[in-house]
């Protein structure tokens, strides 16, 4: 027995939507509510999946079941496949599981050909319709699945139209038509070297093939990544009946929402054409009305077209977009699914359904997309300005919101411009801890080199400015100050705009609107809190991100990374100097210099924190990062420094790492130079005695060891750490509780988790570095290739922006149970870019983490995707 | 009840060995065996931990146990501790599992004070022999208890002798001694700011002390990280009582060895002296008699001591090496062990008691050690000439072997040198793979810079040249062509010594010595061939290499990397030609040219194996490896390739990576440019249809897909390879059958090895870069803090050289769990640098891997290691 591979929409329903897509499934759902949808089949998303296991052929059992269904479908119609009288004509359609721009479009009329389409003339008396819509399926036939250009058939219109004197298609005769016909079947032959198929079954195949085909076009690949849909969900395809808004004054079609997808409001929303099809409505030719007018138009039409409509919002529990056909003054449903609708139209629709009793809090909760929520959060552009408005280029979408201002090649320029009024936008080759003060004085960054996780991405996000990253296509010349893209140059000085959202770069002023937020949102968050056990800390290492991430709804913070204080201008000279620093005693001199500006730091971090939770990481990077590099920069500090070039040449080249990112770096650094880790103690211990002094906060600082992966080293800095901490506790003659805890991002960490925990107090997983590890690339240097994995489909997502969950998952998997069986009540989060994604949220909330940390600007989107996760899988 | 810390000799026995280390254990034994032994007790290694544990100090119930077993002590010799009349003395030694120079010297005649030395001098009636004991106490005490320089003390005897007109100790009077002790504990004092101590109770419990402390001085951990000696094992320590061996003419001490420990020749081996203590042994200062000689001084005491030999071996079933001293005509043994000897003895001895029916073959395969096989198969330095020459500084050893020559600064110089007659010594900063001629030409290779897995010592040791690598101390002039060491300038021509077992290098033309293989060395490989159940194969990239390795019994090759042909010089110019090509045809073209080169060279290889099995691995590193990197060498190239300088350039600075070793490498290169691995491919599959037909071997070749980290990037290469030699296969109209495997060297392929073992045929665990990845850390950059984690005994060992248990080792478990759970028959071997260390071979047996791939000159030490790991732990 066979598998079954093709469904009859009577014999499906919305729970199946896996294997119909949403398309087929809702199709089949409407048809057991019994609402008028014409009927057909579905091919199933398994038999896309078996066209490609077995060499992108599809398989005799699945062509036998489309025949076989199709038969039952002239059944039902009355109607019969290519007959001469009353021919069966069908529509082709792909569908996913979920909705997915960049599949195959739609093939309308499908079962024409010399024959039927003399019976269509016939039946509907209309030879006119008939021929128009013979040359319109031959178009589209050509045009979708054999990829013959589509201009090729709309020259013979136009020349037709040209020889006929007539400006519109619709003043050409059904004698026309069947001229344009006959030569639309010739340039197919020119074409393909052979005549259009006349066997409506090879045209309902072929049409099938190219939708699976269509479900591995680059597009579609790009569209997934983009949206974390897997490669191996495959399309279904949607057979339908079709029945034609065209046919009079009596005929129409439209596209409707049951609720505003702009705004949210409950009301009807959506427009319709008298007597035309549905490519009409997208070619925009016509000016469709408002559906509301439809009620003038067709009363009864318009009064079950509302039935139906709230019928469905109340089946599904959401707000609908639906697709519809009347036909000779006959309603037709052709499709419903949940409408895609903006961040602000969808806090509105789950608050108001709540409140219309409709729905609970926690399904309200499914209802909003995490990742939307920035919308909310960040300016966009104007609509209408950015409509008219065309992108120069495309580069990562690394910090969300939209940005315009004039480009500045420096930081320096960047914090100038800035004073002087201006609204700025930084572009850099890729950016350093330097250009610190520039970045923050941009409204938007965009670099040519880097990844989602470059630093450009990484400090851009904490501090919510747009970004795009990875811009490769740009020609830059840093010294001179100007860029090309696209064949135009802007200088210093140029306008540009920025779309962190998307990736996109444009070449103009475009305006920007500032994010509204409305007591839905609080209303909505306060659902999400109420139901999450995953806590949402943030990366925060400064007081005004922990402040906005408080603001956010921050529990704490899960990350600060003490190195970005190092690279501050009046620091960095004292820095350069503790790491030049020849003996453990003028390294110590420094450090000492150090001491009370760190110490600073931690004041004002604590106190913006007011007693939630801290994890403060030691030094972590190499240090060869805080040297310059360039011979003229050397100079220069040899010069303030009082050495010679030479010397600190030398000193700059022995630091030269040749894989810094596995260099002497994290808990190496003090394993080496204990006195680091004993001057940062001293810092977060004097901080957290003085502010719980002067402030009355109960602070219990986390003291955290990075890049461990053997018990031993923990066990040797902590005894630093612990040490310093108790002589300065001691001196103080105070009581003050604090942890010390480690990084999880060695994989050697991971499999020796239960001898880590021993002298671990937490984890926190830093899923950057373990991916890095784990996979065996850098993310600096992964760009290279990681296109060619896209295109190849042996990643289906970028393993930096969404955790993946097989490998490094595994991993955490393996910390979470070794940790946990040596210390039962060990506090476990993640403190990786992957905290604020949701997808890889809900895996930590189902491995059992005890928080995530991210972005201050990601924290809403953290809790709503904690709370998701809850409802999805209580725990 | 508290844990029993203190054994008297009669509580233990061998089996012991563990708690009260190698010399207790047998001390033990011999008084179990009745031999006369000075009686004492052993505190045990879990005192010496729990020393550490409790931050070094000796807790009260240590101490409490030490001072009961004292008390069972003086009730055994009838002596009292300290006594006026009649007192005890003990000697205090360390004492770990295994004999470990490093640790601390003994300390003799402890217990001597102001008052019982008047005991001592009554009950023997002797004071000259009483003070002299009490000057030597107080002065070995001092050393090495207290760290009191012992020139200090010299100084003052010197001057005794001075003053008194007197050359040796020995003229010295009692009363002269007298003043000595006077002397000797005015400086204590001085040094100090305290009396000698006089309680011998304390004195006893600081040697203890000492002892403890021992354990982890410097010396000490270098020794256990040279000998795979685990910290956690801590040291035993020894008191016994005196004998004296310097009571007059009928006493004296010796050392002696059942077996003569050079040659293995069955005869007793060994010296001693009349009237002398242990230490004047060592001093040297008299020379000591042949053993022999001893039947004619005292032919009783003689017989008493051959009989007593002959026991011990018999017992021990091994060659002993034993202490004993003569007190007043009556024999005493202090210690016996097993005795360190040559390989070549060590091979003779196994086989001789063998066949003298003492031992079984296997018993046999576990008296030598796998490491000393290396002493057979190089050279070695002439033994009286090395004795003379001092080494100038130590690098690494990074390739074993004696090595004398002129020194030559580039592989050009170095081959031309060579082709004039010379004995040549490479000497670079570091190599590369251009430098390749030059290695081949060399005796022996010294750099700068690397580790023990840097590029010179994995050449170095695969043509089983010495190597001495990362000597920092040198200070060289590549261009000028000299270095300096200790010193002294060396220039092109100068002679120079390299021991590439030790890493000492010698500024002298030392003579070396040929090895020497006996008939012994075969008939003993048979034995482990016979019993162990790890195949042994080789990593060879060339003819020669690879039979080299047949002629050392490998059993096919486990690692061929094909990119070490692409270096050489008439191909180095086609590979750039392929990197730089801008399109795939141009590409394709490159490879085309490469294609009858490669093939060649497998020709080459399959024919040397003979029908063994021979895994290739593709291309693997980066392809800006295969580039120029200096603007001079740039503009070379930019012209032979008629390019321009700046094009060139260009194109070498985009593929430029942060991070190489995570970079754009192994099966991503494949995946970029599938072109690559088809040609490779076809190489691979036209050559053994080629020896197949010409030679008749069957051979079936094991394609290697590098760096593997998701099943489908296998899936995707795989199915490039597989497609290409089908075609091969078909085109030639032969049968052949061939294998498609891959590496695990990334974490994330050890932990989803189920779904890989899916599409992999056999896994090579490349445990190089998966320790890199496992840790986190590259072994280039390593170097810099390794040292600092060794010091701090964070680390026991190297991780490259010997393969981490705990971390990549339950890695490859995983994986090889995995992996047999989708694959149960899926063959699984060992390729990095563990596949020739004695433990992780073990190791690899454990844990049912079916074969270890290493250098050619390290088979036979993996043949024997896995015949030992079968004899300790049959599988």
């Amino acid at each position: 027995m066979s598998k079954k591979y093709v469904y009859m929409f009577s014999e499906g329903d919305a729970s199946m939507r896996n294997l119909l897509g949403g398309k087929g499934a809702n199709l089949a759902e409407m048809t057991k509510m019994g609402l008028p949808i014409p009927q057909g089949f579905t091919v199933t998303t398994e038999a896309c999946n078996k066209y490609y296991e077995d060499g992108e052929v599809i398989a005799d059992e699945v062509v036998e079941q489309i025949k076989a269904s199709l038969a039952k479908l002239e059944e039902i119609a009355g109607k019969k496949f290519g007959d001469s009288k009353n021919p069966l004509l069908v529509s082709v359609r792909s569908g996913a599981r979920v909705s997915m721009p960049g599949m195959m479009d739609t093939i309308l009329n499908l079962g024409l050909n010399d024959i039927s389409v003399e019976g269509i003339a016939e039946s509907t008396q209309n030879p006119r319709f008939a021929y128009d819509s013979y040359r319109r399926f031959i178009q589209m036939f050509s045009d979708v699945v054999m990829e013959i250009a589509k201009s090729k058939f709309e020259k013979v219109l136009d020349e037709m139209k040209e020889s006929k004197g007539v400006k519109y298609d619709s003043e050409l005769t059904a004698e026309d038509m069947k001229n344009v016909v006959a030569k639309f079947k010739e340039i197919y032959k020119a074409e393909k070297g052979e005549d259009f198929p006349q066997d409506p079954y090879a045209q309902l195949m072929a049409a099938v093939r190219a939708v699976f085909r269509s479900w591995n076009n680059p597009r579609a690949i790009v569209y997934r990544r983009m949206n974390d849909i897997p490669s191996n969900w495959g399309t279904a395809v949607n057979v339908q009946m079709m029945v034609f808004g065209n046919m009079g004054e009596t005929s129409g079609t439209g596209v409707a929402f049951t609720r505003n997808p702009a705004t949210g409001d409950k009301e009807i929303f959506g427009e319709y054409l008298i007597n035309a099809q549905g490519e009409d409505v997208v070619a925009g030719i016509r000016t469709p009305k408002s559906i509301k007018t439809l009620e003038e138009d067709m009363p009864e039409v318009y009064k079950q077209f509302m039935d139906i409509a709230n019928t469905l919002e109340k089946h599904y529990k959401d707000m609908q977009d639906m697709e519809f056909t009347i036909e000779n003054g006959k309603l037709f449903f052709l499709q419903t699914r949940s409408g895609k609708r903006t961040a602000k139209a969808a806090l509105k629709i789950a608050v108001d359904m709540v409140d219309e009793g409709l729905i609970n809090e926690e399904e309200a909760l499914l209802k909003v997309e995490p990742k939307q929520l920035d919308q909310l959060l960040h300016p966009t552009f104007d609509a209408d300005a950015l409509k008219k408005a065309k992108p120069l280029g495309k580069g990562l979408p690394a910090s969300p919101g939209a940005a315009a201002g004039k480009v500045y090649f420096t930081a320096e320029d960047a914090k100038n411009a800035k004073e002087a009024g201006e609204r700025v936008i930084l572009v850099r080759l890729e950016t350093s801890p330097e250009d610190i003060e520039g970045m923050v004085a941009a409204e938007g960054i965009l670099t040519v080199r880097g990844g989602m996780t470059s630093h450009a991405a990484v400090v851009a996000r904490g501090m919510g400015t747009c970004c795009v990253c990875g811009l490769g296509e740009i020609e830059i010349n840093e010294e001179e100050k100007y860029f090309t893209l696209a064949g135009q140059t802007f200088h210093e000085g140029d306008y540009i705009s920025l779309d962190g959202s998307t990736g996109n770069v444009y070449g103009e002023d475009i305006p920007t609107v500032k994010p509204e937020i409305t007591g839905n949102f609080a209303r909505f968050m306060e659902w999400a809190d109420k139901v999450r056990k995953l806590k949402v800390r943030t990366n925060a290492d400064t007081p005004k991100d922990a402040k906005t991430a408080v603001e956010f709804g921050a529990e704490g913070i899960g990350l600060t990374r003490t190195e970005h204080m190092f690279f501050e201008e009046d620091r960095i000279p004292k820095v350069r100097k503790m790491i030049l620093a020849k003996t453990e005693e003028e390294r110590r001199k420094a450090l000492d210099a150090l001491l009370p500006l760190q110490k600073g730091d931690f004041i004002g971090i604590f106190e913006a924190m007011e007693g939630r939770p801290v994890t403060i990481r030691l030094l972590d990077p190499p240090l060869h990062e805080f040297l310059p590099h360039e011979d003229d920069d050397i100079r220069e500090l040899a010069k303030d420094m009082g050495i010679t070039f030479e010397e600190l040449k030398a000193m700059v080249v022995s630091l030269h790492e040749f894989n810094p990112m596995m260099g002497h770096r994290g808990c190496r650094l003090a394993v080496s130079y204990p006195e680091i880790a004993e001057m940062q103690t001293r810092a977060i211990i004097e901080a957290a005695i003085e502010v719980k002094k002067n402030k009355g906060y109960d602070i219990v600082p986390e003291i955290m060891i990075p890049l461990v992966g053997e018990v031993k080293e923990l066990k040797f800095v902590k005894s630093v750490v612990v040490k310093t901490a108790d002589e300065v506790i001691k001196e103080a003659g105070v009581n003050l509780t604090y942890k010390v805890g480690t990084m999880i991002e060695i994989p050697r960490a991971a499999v020796t988790a239960d001898q880590i925990a021993e002298e671990a107090e937490f984890f926190s997983f830093g899923t950057n570095d373990l991916t890095q590890m784990t996979f065996g690339f850098s993310r600096d240097d992964a760009g290279k290739f990681l296109e060619d994995y896209y295109e190849k489909q042996i990643y289906d997502f970028d393993p930096f922006a969404k955790l993946d969950q097989t490998g490094v998952g595994e991993l955490v998997k393996i910390a979470t149970e070794k940790g946990r069986s040596t210390r039962p009540d060990i506090k476990l989060g993640i403190c990786g870019e992957h905290g604020g994604d949701p997808s890889s949220v809900e895996f930590c909330h189902n491995t059992g983490l005890d928080y995530v940390s991210c972005s201050p600007y990601r924290v809403p989107i953290a809790r709503l995707a904690a709370a998701q996760a809850q409802v999805k899988n209580p725990r």
